[in-house]
């Protein structure tokens, strides 16, 4: 059978060495299931860059296929037969010439990950958390989700043929609940937030194999987060911007970018300053906001959280420290912005650029125009946003009332 | 700045040289916004493949940007600063290896319209069209749709920053109507049909110097559409598969599929038995199949259209004489599946590949089994289903009440 572009490039060879604790420095195998490390921290892949940067050049890719498997030596599956794709990956990277004129911005870029399987980034998470857990021989998963990585999850389970149990709160997108019902996963919904799925997807685990696959749990979906920066230098010819904004929730793709720009550096495919990675979360609940603020290393959980963007209704991110050093080496910040400006930002966006994302994304957008206002980003500077998914899976949020004319009538007015 | 890979490739030379009419042969100039023929027929681009095919190689394509414009040549925009882009084509071509041991086909694929901005496969005639009504110096433009047209071209009339009037029915897909209203189009809904639309779009142009961009009444969003064929042959490795099976409404796609593989063959860049294309229609709303069934050159208006797949709700399309040449000269067929056997088909590839399709696509699924029973395919025929969106955009057609835990319950049993 000839070989499809959207499959993996073969041969292929992972160059995924082992697992780190980023906290304590523990290294354990990567060639088992595993979790979280001893000390309670989420474990990183590590790679064997020196081979890759000898064996790899940038100019290898062109040609690969447009997805995130184009760079399967930097992923950490290591047989492609194992790969679960649903074509996820390589996204528009898209020049905002109107709103950047609003914005005062005049380099303003939209990295548009609603162009991804199930419309949004949780896409390239689910591809490779499933793929690798396929590969390591999990037989079932379990995770709790603000949404969105459960309709991926169910989706990229139901590819792979893995059962899948799913506990979402109640006020969870009502398209989040459809996607992992019309997929198969086991779904469950829950009177209360993420927090709570969380503790409820635990307490089953106690009594069942199923593997944990909630955020940061295990070690792989950050993996299939961090091709976003891959992808965005690849994009930019390997000359990175000079910030990303991020909407944050569980903060796995600010992580996966900080990493990424690491191994970027160490394989020598871009030099000089790093991008100033900007964390975004909604007034409602900003832990992270609150924590960069304080100079804290850690964030508090946040009580009541409530905000119109449920992806962003992570009350306490297990990787927030991670994220706060991501936002601080990089020299960047975390800003809250409301309800009313996502709103706003959304509305602006679509009718001047013809993108309706997310409300989290929106979120990433009010930021930027924020953060020119208050002189952080220069005019020139050449600025990402992250759209997270599309808005299309949040119909509610539009009010749509047009005019209804007859069978036979007539445009009003004119 | 940086030209990121997602924009066009520079510099590029569109071989386009004229417009032609397929029923009487009359040609008209490229150059100028035109809409049909003198003789009512829609008119079709004509390049010089010729010199395309001395100047160009299908090697030449590798490491172009993943949009359909790594196509540039053989697409109508002359000037790459007229292209209007979301980044869409390039979509996924997956095999489908579960469903196709369901189906008895083991070389069953799905082309993954669901990718694309706006979440269907009217991005690439909305991008082409809206471009290159941009570059002959359009300043507005009205339109009819089913539907997911009317969404697409709203968004990227925005990108231009041209304003679009759009109508469409009023049950037409909840999800349109807040499309066209949040990027800014002037949107109407009408008690009726498409063709009440379009007889309502076209009394306005009396007094409007909008231009009329309804299906096949301009010859550019064609040539968007035959993209899916072009990278069906690129992803093959220009081994075309035995057949295409495509869900028709007006039935530009398939016109246009048929129209690239002409293309192709010209330039060389595919040869061998052309693959045989399928019409599929819903049972509601069938005069491509009725017309097929009898021999007929053109359908008959379909009176009473019902079908809960909106996008195939069109009783009479004005390129229908093209799609039945294209469906009979390549030894293809036309058939009406059941909005139940619609339904199935979707909970099935859902639940074994992962993939939530468009009602449409799923009427495309349920063509290939049934086709399968009948003996129409073998085996081992490679077949494309062709996936025109996303189930995203149709929440209402899955039913999910999954149970619902207390803040601190348990998954019950086990």
């Amino acid at each position: 059978m000839v070989q499809p572009v959207p499959a993996v490039p073969r041969p292929h060879r992972s160059y995924l060495s082992f697992l780190e604790c980023p906290r304590c420095g523990e290294r354990i195998s990567a060639d088992r299931p595993a979790n979280v490390c001893g000390c309670g921290s989420p474990l990183l892949c590590r790679y064997d860059l020196e081979a890759a940067r000898a064996d790899l050049s940038r100019d290898d890719l062109a040609g690969r296929p447009g997805n995130l498997w184009r760079y399967a030596e930097l992923l950490p599956v290591r047989d492609a037969g194992a790969i679960v794709t649903l074509g996820e990956g390589w996204t528009p990277l898209l020049h905002l010439p109107r709103l950047g004129r609003r914005f005062d911005l005049d380099d303003l870029w939209l990295k548009d990950e609603g162009c991804n399987p199930t419309g949004t980034f949780k896409a390239r998470g689910a591809a490779v958390g499933v793929s690798r857990a396929l590969e390591l021989g999990v037989t079932a998963l379990r995770m709790p989700t603000a949404g969105n990585a459960g309709g991926a999850w169910a989706a990229y389970a139901a590819r792979a043929g893995l059962p899948l149990l799913v506990v979402m709160p109640q006020d969870a997108p009502a398209i989040n609940r459809r996607e992992a019902v019309v997929t198969g996963a086991d779904t469950y919904l829950v009177d209360g937030l993420i927090s709570d799925a969380g503790a409820i997807v635990a307490r089953y685990g106690a009594r069942s194999t199923a593997f944990d696959a909630a955020t940061l749990r295990e070690p792989y979906r950050i993996e299939g987060k961090k091709t976003m920066a891959l992808e965005i230098a690849e994009q930019f010819g390997w000359e990175m911007p000079d910030a990303i904004i991020y909407p944050a929730g569980g903060g796995v793709g600010i992580i996966g970018i900080w990493k990424a720009l690491q191994e970027l550096e160490a394989l020598g495919w871009i030099r000089g300053r790093r991008p100033r990675l900007v964390v975004v979360q909604a007034e409602g609940c900003r832990p992270l906001v609150e924590a960069f603020a304080q100079g804290a290393e850690a964030s508090e959980f946040w009580q009541g959280a409530a905000t119109l963007a449920a992806g962003l209704r992570v009350p306490k991110a297990l990787g927030d420290f991670l994220v706060l050093r991501a936002v601080r080496e990089t020299g960047g910040t975390a800003v809250a912005v409301s309800d009313a400006e996502i709103m706003d930002a959304m509305g602006l966006l679509a009718r001047q650029e013809g993108a309706w994302v997310c409300p989290e994304g929106a979120a990433a957008v009010a930021a930027a125009q924020r953060l020119r206002a208050s002189g952080f980003f220069g005019a020139h500077d050449r600025v990402v946003i992250l759209n997270t998914g599309t808005g299309i899976k949040y119909p509610d949020l539009v009010t749509a009332t047009p005019p209804v004319l007859p069978r036979d009538g007539e445009i009003p007015g004119a």
